[in-house]
């Protein structure tokens, strides 16, 4: 398993914290979704054979929300 | 064009409805997304040769939202 850390803009309240868990964990490889709304900060463990970060990050914006690089 | 309207639940912010408008609006096909945070509905106008409603109901979901039907 690895784990990353995205820096997300876009989560204002608890429901997009839970709809980006949502869509991350709907991804085969995702094993893990962790979402601060404080920090904004998403922590994502997952399985590297079957997802990349790349992978993640598009996900993340096909919810609609911004990975700041 | 067609028109649909979706009755969308974990829209609870601002920033829920404006997430599912950029979701809807990257896919190809849609034409334009009216979201309200107050009816929990989703208006969405597309190009039914390119996009259907199943595939509109997909992208609210992998957006981490739920499609009430």
């Amino acid at each position: 398993m690895e784990t990353i850390t995205l820096t997300v803009g876009g989560m204002t309240c608890g429901g997009c914290v839970a709809s980006i868990g949502r869509a991350l964990e709907s991804k085969n490889g995702v094993v893990s979704v962790d979402a601060s709304l404080e920090t904004g900060r998403v922590q994502v463990e997952f399985d590297a054979q079957s997802i990349d970060r790349g992978g993640i990050e598009a996900a993340v914006e096909a919810a609609g929300f911004d990975v700041i690089r």
